[in-house]
C-alpha cells in the first residue's frame, strides 16, 4: 500500500490503473478512522479493482465554533487499518496541498435541502463538503464512492451532487456500523467522557424506538418523533438539537412515515454533537 | 466524426480513447460556429490524439434580460466546421439532457473576481459558466481544454477554477481571431445592421489605440483607457459598459500597465453588446 501526499503523485498512480483497465473505488475520510469508515474501505475492496483511501481533515466544513481543531488524528493507525483491510494507496495531503492560498472556488447546491438538518445550526457545512469531496473527484476520478449512511444529509447531498455536476461516479451508501452497545461509530464518540459515553446511548435507543413504532405500523411522523424526543429528554447530559422525519432524497420535512422517509437526530452529549438517524424501509 | 447527444454516448467513448492511451482535449461552445471557435478546434487537434466539441446554448449563464432566447443557431453548418477541421465527437446535448428538473447545484468563484469588468452587469454570468464547464469537464474527462482570448475574464476564471477545484486539465488560451477590418469575430456579431457593423470597428480601433500607446511607452492606466473610451464615444451608436485595466489573473483593477495587465472593454452598439480586449506583452 502507497502513501501519496502530493495532488500529482495520486493523478499518476490513478492514469496508470485506468490505462490497465482497472476500476478505483474512493472512500473520502477525515481520518481518524473506525470500523464505519472500515466497512467502507471493505466495500470497495469487494466492488473495485484498486481501492483509495483519503484521509484529509477538511477545514472548509467547520464552522467557525466548530471541532476541528480539537478533531481527534492519529494518521499511523490510520494507515495500519487501510492496509489491513486491502486498500491500495492512501492520499494524506496537507492543507497547503488541498487549498492554495487563494482557494476561493465552492461548489454548493442552492436550494433549501442543505439548509435542513444539520445545515440549520451548521450553516456552511455542506457547501464545504460537497467542494472537498468534488476535488477528491476530480484528483482520484474514481468509478465508486463510498460513503456512510450516518452521515444521511451528506449522503443524500452527495448524491444530488454527482447528479446535478453530471459526475460519472457511483455512490455507495454503506449501513451505520454500531458499537456493541448500540452507539453509532464515530470519530466525536472519543470526546465522550465516561458518564457521557452512558448518556448517549440515548440516540440509538431513540433510533430503536422510533423504528419499532415504524415496524407496529405508525405512520405520524409527529408521533414517532416526540417519542424519541421525550426518551432523549430523560436524559439530562443530552440537548436535543433536532429530530426529525424527512424524504430520504430532499430531505424535505414530511408528516407521513413511508417508505425512503429518513428520521434523524442530532443530539448534543455535554458539549459533543452526535448523529445518527434510520430510514424508513418497505 | 460522430455527433452525441447523450452524456453517457460521450462517456463511454472516452473511456475507450482513455484506455487506449488517447489524449482528449475539449473545445466548449455555444455553437454558432466561427473562424474564433475553428482557431480553438484546430489548436485541440493539433495538441490532443482526440478532439470533442462540446455545443450546447447554456441557460445559467444568461440573465433574465439577456440574449438566450435571440442567440444564433445553426447546429448543421457547427457540424460541417467541425468536421472540416478534424473534430472526432460533436457533444449537442439538449438543455434536459444537462440539467435536470432540479438542478441546483453551482460551482461558483466567491471573491471580487467574477464581480469585476462584465460581472458588474451580468451578475449571474460566470456562475453559469463554471457550474457548466465543470459539467464538461465530468463529462468529457479531457486532457487540454481550449478557450478564446477574446472572453478574456471568463478565460481567467475558468483557469482559478481549475486551480481552486483540482482539475487536471491543462486550459490552452487561443487568441482573438478579426475579421479583415479588425472587428473580433464573434456569434454576436450577426446581430449587427449594417450601419452598426460599421460602428462596431470603434472597439477594434481602441483596442489599436491602446495597445499602441502602450508599445510607445505609456504605463498609465488612466491615460490609456480614457484615450480609448474617447475614440470609442466618438462613435453616436456606441455606448461603453467598460473600459478598464486590470490584473490578468485577479481581474482587480490596476493603475499601471505591466506585463500581463488586461486591457478590457465591453461596448454596446446599439443593443448588441460586444467585448474585446488586449494584453500587455514584455
Amino acid at each position: 500500500m502507497k502513501v501519496a501526499v502530493k495532488i500529482d503523485e495520486i493523478r499518476q498512480q490513478v492514469r496508470e490503473w485506468k490505462q490497465q483497465g482497472l476500476t478505483v473505488g474512493l472512500v473520502p475520510t477525515m481520518g481518524y478512522l473506525h470500523e464505519g469508515h472500515g466497512s467502507l474501505i471493505k466495500k470497495s475492496v469487494e466492488l473495485c479493482d484498486k481501492t483509495v483511501v483519503s484521509v484529509f481533515l477538511n477545514p472548509t466544513q467547520f464552522g467557525p465554533n466548530e471541532d476541528l481543531d480539537s478533531y481527534p488524528r492519529d494518521f499511523e493507525s490510520d494507515k495500519e487499518l487501510c492496509q489491513s483491510l486491502g486498500a491500495d494507496l492512501v492520499f494524506h495531503p496537507s492543507v497547503e496541498e488541498m487549498y492554495g492560498e487563494d482557494a476561493s472556488t465552492y461548489v454548493e447546491i442552492v436550494s433549501e435541502m442543505p439548509k435542513q438538518l444539520c445545515g440549520k445550526t451548521r450553516p456552511i457545512h455542506f457547501r464545504g463538503v460537497c467542494t472537498v469531496v468534488s476535488k477528491l473527484f476530480n484528483i482520484v476520478n474514481p468509478d465508486k464512492a463510498f460513503f456512510g449512511e450516518k452521515d444521511a444529509q451528506q449522503l443524500a447531498i452527495i448524491r444530488k451532487m454527482v447528479r446535478d455536476m453530471s459526475y460519472g461516479i457511483e455512490i455507495v451508501g454503506c449501513p451505520i456500523v454500531r458499537e456493541a452497545d448500540g452507539l453509532a461509530k464515530s470519530s466525536r464518540n472519543t470526546y465522550l467522557n465516561e458518564e457521557e459515553r452512558k448518556a448517549s446511548l440515548c440516540l440509538s435507543r431513540a433510533v430503536k424506538l422510533g423504528r419499532e413504532m415504524v415496524e407496529k405500523g405508525e405512520e405520524s411522523a409527529e408521533k414517532v418523533t416526540s417519542e424519541m424526543k421525550n426518551l432523549i429528554n430523560k436524559e439530562p447530559l443530552a440537548r436535543i438539537d433536532y429530530v426529525q422525519a424527512v424524504d430520504g432524497v430532499t430531505m424535505l420535512p414530511v408528516d407521513t412515515l413511508k417508505k425512503g422517509v429518513l428520521v434523524a437526530m442530532a443530539v448534543y452529549i455535554g458539549n459533543t454533537r452526535l448523529i445518527d438517524n434510520f430510514s424508513v424501509k418497505e
